[in-house]
């Protein structure tokens, strides 16, 4: 019991882990456990559109664990550049670290669900991929754009980086957001 | 699609609904978002240790919802003497207001996990209850009972509202913070 609460009270952490979005209305950035839920929900409301059938439960587990490396290694933007090797060992490791902590028959399926998003093979994975590519744009598309500019982020940079995972687990919600995009576009809600 | 995307962006709200407790090692209240997240987690961790052997994506599902009510309502501390009939019937306007957002293939059965979390019956809501009612006092216990000192509040007002739905849905976690909580006694901790 002493090992499962310690995991717990560890997963505190990511709740101190800042995104570059800001929730609507508030003036402070979003963080990955408040992200997580919103995700979890997100899947739950939008499963019946997903390109391929899913098994909901699986997305859902899998959102709820697929940031839980940042509390080890931080947010990073979605739009850095390079680097990407480096920083998928080191959220592998902090992953297999925090997961970890669990006895086994616990920890080891949780990691499973992690390493199944980040491979993002399964038609589940690329349904919850498209969720977390998705949920900041639609965050962005409501805020007048909020990251884009804080962030110099060009219209064309979003649409080469969200476009083909969202269209691939969830094409009816790319549709949508094309055409936000696309608004958006002409409002100057980009950074550059 | 745009009702799903609109009740999506609605849930942002509940980042906003701020708690008593606060997220160990921040100086600023935990939100009902982030805590959703963190008692669905914490469900997973824990669900062998259930009272009788729950469906986990049931009682995961039901734990992404169960705040829901309070994007309306606020927050109320647990401690808080007297109204809870008005309040139930405030959360249920609340709740069926938000999920009735969406179409109702998707919005009835979250409203149905929303409404078995209330009334506390199945063994999921039991074991769902118990998380929704241990996670502040682990969070207390791990910070020197920042909220029992706080708002004033005493170890027996603790043990009165916590014990019994602790117990009926996790009995060794209630053995696990029984210990807990008379140490923090013993270190006084709590408010009176």
């Amino acid at each position: 019991m002493q090992l499962i609460i310690d995991f717990i009270l560890e997963l505190d952490k990511l709740k101190g882990v800042t995104r570059k979005v800001k929730p609507l209305g508030l003036d402070r950035y979003e963080n990955s456990a408040e992200h997580s839920w919103q995700l979890a929900m997100m899947a739950a409301s939008l499963a019946h559109h997903a390109q391929t059938p899913v098994n909901l439960d699986r997305v859902i587990r899998m959102l709820l664990v697929h940031d839980i490396g940042e509390i080890d290694t931080g947010d990073t933007m979605a739009f850095v550049e390079g680097g990407w090797e480096e920083r998928r060992a080191a959220e592998l490791a902090a992953a297999t670290r925090i997961f970890g902590m669990l006895p086994a028959a616990q920890g080891a399926p949780l990691l499973a669900l992690w390493q199944e998003f980040e491979s993002g093979e399964t038609p589940e994975a690329r349904f919850a991929n498209a969720m977390d590519r998705a949920m900041p744009v639609l965050l962005n598309l409501a805020n007048d754009g909020q990251s884009w500019r804080e962030n110099g982020i060009g219209y064309e940079r979003v649409v080469a980086r969200v476009r083909a995972p969202i269209e691939a687990g969830c094409p009816d919600l790319w549709k949508h957001i094309d055409a936000g995009l696309q608004e958006a576009r002409q409002r100057g809600w980009f950074g550059i």
